[in-house]
């Protein structure tokens, strides 16, 4: 007899959209929400979306589906005290600033809720259904407006004595570096969020270096990102591949301190900007190839995410899998 | 009733000299033995060494201590495959590359033994009986020849998944920086290796800098050293108390990356070139409380090492009470 299906909400609650969906044990999102999250009409109507949202599912759930919902997961950006449940500076949603989202959810459902900082559920998201399944040791690193981190060890997802761990965005990279916004000075995110690789190519194409991305905006150099910066990469253009093998290289070089510093048997690199691919995986290994000890080389594994757009839900419904 | 005592042996296999003592599960060295390695004269004269100075202790250990002996525990430099015993490239004793150390010992002792890198006892042992009693999650830097590390998460040693966790001395601080013996470029332990201290106040003395030290080692240059350059420091020299101070800030770079890494409670800087003391610390913590999240500047505590010249002995030892 195959073990009886279960599942779980699974909600990643952003600055701008909530988006929620209902699990299955196996990892396969069922059904889905998103709705936007009114982030300027305050605190309580955010949790009053949240909770809009998971409502939604439950809703349209089918019956048999909907009494095998074994719990909700959160995930949300911030420092989140993940047991008692309390929310601290979430960076795009300040009105959350203290707020108790497990409790709310829990009374108002009266499912177990887990709450967690959103990179660090998608760390367990990518061990419970992708990319480090099977692994004891992994780090994930999200790749998008800044470098987010999230750390399994002995398979369970560690926070540290205060919640914080798995700040990859701020291990520093170049004591004397460009300023942060954490306030610190050389940090990896600094060097290659979105916003940031976005601006460098910007600046250069001003300062006159030729480089086809002009051209896929059509001229506006405030449209480029990151993403058509890989499409005139992949379509050969000589800027932007130097542009992201430089951007591969910061990365690289944090991934040798993390490697020297946790010894994981893989670090899993996700997120918007990683979809570049290639063009920034090869030069972000080599580095790390060519920085870390030959005996490490061959066995931490830098490897692509495979939740890609379901990230987030995944990753906070494994929240609820990991405990139930 | 008070709890029975009990007791291990610590030893301290280092490339010059072997130092090993009994220990009382209250952490007091109740006995000693220090001989030299004898590295030049191969594998099997440094393990009969290693036996010896073992069985010197057994010998010289009251009857009612040595049937209370519960184990051994050995740190040695360099990769330790602690659960299986054997010891890869320990850097001063190439002679034991591949070595079954722990068989060797429980043959010849028949009693337990366990083994792990030097750095990682320490920590262990700092832990156990010294600055890190009580902690959760804690980290240990050992400053000498080299920056060796050891990391506690959830009160237990962490070795990662290839037994390379807590190589400490090789977190990148400078992308561009001066080349590391370990091959990678700008590492900490590059900065602050003991010799690497030496040489740049010799570099800087030659090039016309003004110091005190130079009287302290009455005018040979090759003499100075870190704790020469200490007291110079202590007695005003305003060189001696710029370099310590650069020191500091690099190595308080480094505990930035490391506690937006692991999020510990606190860090313990030991080891010969720790002592000395608030020249090298003050400046130390100043940067990383300059570099780190608010939220962590008063919360991870900065402290020295309580282990002292017993660090070797204390923390081998404290590979057995864990264990018992």
């Amino acid at each position: 007899m195959p073990p009886k299906k279960y599942y779980a909400i699974g909600v990643d609650l952003g600055g701008t959209k909530i988006s929620a969906g209902i699990v299955s044990s196996s990892g396969k999102v069922i059904l889905r929400e998103k709705i936007p999250t009114m982030v300027a009409l305050g605190g309580k109507t955010v949790l009053n979306r949240l909770a809009l949202a998971i409502s939604l599912l439950f809703k349209k759930a089918p019956p048999a589906v909907r009494k095998e919902i074994r719990g909700i997961g959160i995930g949300i950006p911030g420092m989140v005290e993940h047991e008692k449940g309390i929310v601290h500076e979430p960076p795009n949603i300040p009105a959350l600033n203290g707020v108790n989202v497990k409790k709310f959810i829990q009374r108002r459902f009266k499912k177990p809720a887990f709450i967690a900082n959103d990179a660090n559920a998608h760390a367990l998201g990518e061990h419970t259904f992708g990319a480090g399944k099977g692994t004891q040791n992994m780090v994930c690193i999200t790749l998008g407006t800044g470098l987010g981190g999230g750390i399994i060890l002995n398979g369970k997802l560690y926070t540290g004595s205060f919640e914080n761990a798995g700040e990859l965005g701020h291990i520093v990279i170049r004591k004397e570096g460009i300023p942060c916004n954490c306030g610190n000075t050389g940090c990896v995110e600094a060097y290659v969020g979105a916003n940031f690789i976005a601006e460098r190519a910007r600046k250069a194409i001003k300062a006159g270096t030729k480089s086809s991305v002009v051209k896929l905006v059509n001229g506006d150099l405030s449209k480029i990102t990151p993403h058509l910066l890989a499409k005139a990469a992949r379509q050969g253009d000589r800027y932007a591949r130097q542009l992201w093998a430089e951007v591969g290289e910061e990365i690289g070089t944090a991934i040798v301190s993390i490697a020297n510093i946790l010894g994981p048997e893989k670090v899993i690199v996700s997120g918007g900007v990683s979809r570049a691919g290639d063009i920034l995986f090869k030069p972000m290994i080599k580095e790390f190839k060519k920085r870390s000890f030959k005996y490490l080389r061959t066995r931490i594994k830098i490897v692509p995410g495979k939740l890609l757009d379901d990230a987030g839900i995944l990753g906070s419904s494994s929240l609820v899998f990991k405990q139930s």
